[in-house]
């Protein structure tokens, strides 16, 4: 094959944590990803909000603060976004695609919203739409969703897809922090952003559980369908109970078959120490994935953090630039059949509850009779004793209960009626258990 | 765009463990994967060694023994191989390849011995090959390291590849059997053959080991080129040590860069607890990558067993099948460099070495000297008094040392030296470390 000389244009989107290690490496590795495409890459504008800034590593002249002008200048083979949020990435990658370059975008906000529109912009215009690097930073999972598994049919996507949460909730269980000082603990480690609402609210992992789960059920889900609860309300006596239980609590983003509809959902779980998810500590991420034929398989790396998203980033420029160089384009829509997302009711897993009870004989039997009548049975009941016997609401004893799979509307209904006996304490705690 | 119902003609090569689970798949799922491809896929032909066995959920009709004469039929878009072994699988994916069939193979075997040959026939007849199965199973690593990473340099790639031995070594850990006991046990259970040498000789892994050192460094490696010793030696000394150091010992196929060129072996070796690679236990394979930008990543899954390994080959089916749809071929060969493989003697790694010594002064600081004389510095040094104060050899301490990181030649030489000492007893111990 004849090496082709004329370079492939590019232009990046953003110059911040992610582009400008997009930039070193476009300018590092200029030889070997030239072999690695058969053609060599040309970066031929950058655009950032103020180009006064010094950057080094990025010749000046290429700086313009005119994104539209540049996505518009008609030549162009690759636009990288790296900038994030919804406008004006989502014109500025339309406007591209319709002057006819293909996509490589970190964006999981735009994703988790517009998939179903990019994909048919990338589509009419026969361009390539890329986004490795918008779920799980580092971690190859796109391809092997979406190409890799495509033959198999998935049952389950579970995934730590914060490094936030994930480090405060791993701080909290080893050495024993409540959630307000792990929490200040991350910020001032540079983990945790100042406003930290997106990360411990799980409105992050939200928008990457909309693209797992369109992913790996070939439909299209948006953050809107996306039930989520946070990590704000974890305690440390959840922790404890969790240990006790033979398991740790993490923020799983979840994307699971419940019969022809898909449950998409975000909030802390206990998930058993044996299970593959449990070992994953710190800022790293996982992809857990349960399918028909293959069985388990999890998917383990960095999830932030400007080099290895860069990584991810570089593996579509490099794929882009090759379909680019053979003049094809191997987008595919996952989206051919539209799935709907059940609400969180008709969602099924097993939950771990407490709550105090007075220590007297029938109580069990009541408390048990409540759990049958909604149809959730349970697994495993520990009780225990309490400290001042002398007290004088007579809640002397916990309740440590785990139910089999059940549903989280019969849960929800449970929940409220023990809330009305008269023999059990106002507090009823109750955690979602996810993994075997 | 308009649905083509024109069918993609299939034909499969084995209907064995493997080949069976394909069958089920391309009938039970028929409608599934019209949708995905975009075509439906028709299986023509089904080659097998004897047509007179009944083989349930596979039309009689499609069953022949004249191999060659299906692949050369002319009218195929995909060919299936999943019978193993170099001929007749090689002469057979050349006809069909040369007959303009795009294959997908699960061949490990002849990947290893002829993937540059095959790559060359595959490009010439502008057709892909495909061969996700080939290594760990159902574990999607081909395309991760093929396309996610290729943007990326990788330093290693280390594996569990093999689940017969990982099966072994963790019985041997966790129940302290013998190495025969384990075996035994595991032929018992059929995760072993009656003859167990490819598994534990290390030939399996070292094959996996060539292909995965050619996807990651981009070259050509050859099963020749693998330095390769199996679990045979593993002693239960060498694990209840291995604990003792925190560590566990695991079968590892590892490719490496070194300087320019690359160390591509399969060993036995004891890994820190602390290592994702440590935590895989029983059936499961998996691969552990460390790259300049990404960092640490890996995938877990099955490795092998029909259904893991049908899900992988189904994956290729329907990524072959949609580019045969689209008129295109995406096969690209890795091997555009040609990275040399290193002498087994310059790889390095850190080591751990156990011998019994006399208990006198000036003992250790002679060992020292032998160490230092052949640069190797040693990390950590424990000394362990043994029963028997009375024994009439004098050796009555034991040391363990572990190193610093070595080369393997220069570790060669401190034990040819250490078993000239005369204050040293006779057999010396060592083992490799990898990951920290």
């Amino acid at each position: 094959m004849a090496e082709e000389t004329t370079p492939l244009k590019v232009a990046l989107l953003g110059a911040g944590v992610v582009g400008s290690q997009v930039a070193r490496i476009l300018s590092s590795e200029a030889e070997e990803l030239r072999q690695r495409i058969g053609r060599p890459l040309e970066l031929v504008g950058v655009a950032v909000r103020r180009d006064d800034i010094e950057r080094p590593g990025i010749d000046p002249a290429l700086f313009t603060t005119d994104a539209h002008a540049l996505v518009t200048r008609g030549d162009l083979d690759l636009v990288i976004e790296v900038i994030g949020g919804i406008e004006p990435a989502r014109s500025l990658l339309v406007a591209a695609m319709e002057s006819g370059a293909s996509i490589i975008t970190a964006n999981k906000a735009l994703l988790a919203e517009q998939f179903a529109e990019l994909s048919a912009t990338a589509r009419a215009n026969a361009v390539d739409l890329y986004y490795e690097a918008a779920v799980a930073g580092a971690i190859p999972i796109i391809r092997p969703l979406r190409e890799s598994l495509v033959g198999d049919t998935i049952r389950v996507v579970m995934g730590i897809v914060n490094g936030t949460t994930n480090y405060i909730l791993d701080q909290m269980t080893t050495n024993r922090l409540s959630f307000d000082v792990a929490l200040k603990q991350a910020q001032d480690l540079g983990f945790a952003e100042a406003d930290p609402s997106a990360d411990i609210e799980g409105h992050d992992a939200a928008a990457k559980a909309a693209i797992l789960a369109s992913l790996a059920f070939h439909t299209s889900v948006r953050r809107s369908e996306v039930f989520c609860e946070g990590i704000t309300q974890v305690t440390e006596a959840d922790i404890e109970a969790a240990d006790a239980m033979g398991c740790v609590i993490k923020l799983l983003a979840v994307a699971k078959l419940n019969d022809d509809r898909i449950v998409v959902k975000v909030h802390p779980a206990m998930v058993p120490k044996t299970h593959p998810l449990a070992a994953v500590s710190g800022a790293f991420n996982a992809i857990f994935v349960e399918s028909v034929e293959a069985g388990q398989l999890m998917f383990l790396g960095q999830g932030a953090g400007g080099a290895p998203t860069a990584s991810a980033v570089m593996g579509d420029v490099v794929t882009v630039a090759r379909n680019r160089a053979r003049g094809t384009a191997s987008f595919l829509s996952t989206g051919y059949t539209k799935r709907e997302v059940a609400p969180i009711g008709e969602a099924t897993s097993r939950y771990y509850i407490r709550f105090q009870v007075e220590d007297k004989p029938g109580v069990l039997a009541k408390c048990a009779t409540i759990f049958g009548r909604h149809e959730v049975s349970l697994q495993t009941c520990q009780q225990s004793y309490l400290e001042g016997l002398g007290r004088t609401d007579g809640l002397t004893a916990r309740l440590n209960l785990m139910t089999h799979e059940a549903r989280e509307n019969a849960l929800q209904d449970v929940v409220a009626e023990l809330r009305e006996a008269s023999f059990i304490g106002e507090t009823i705690d109750y955690m979602r258990i996810e993994g075997k």
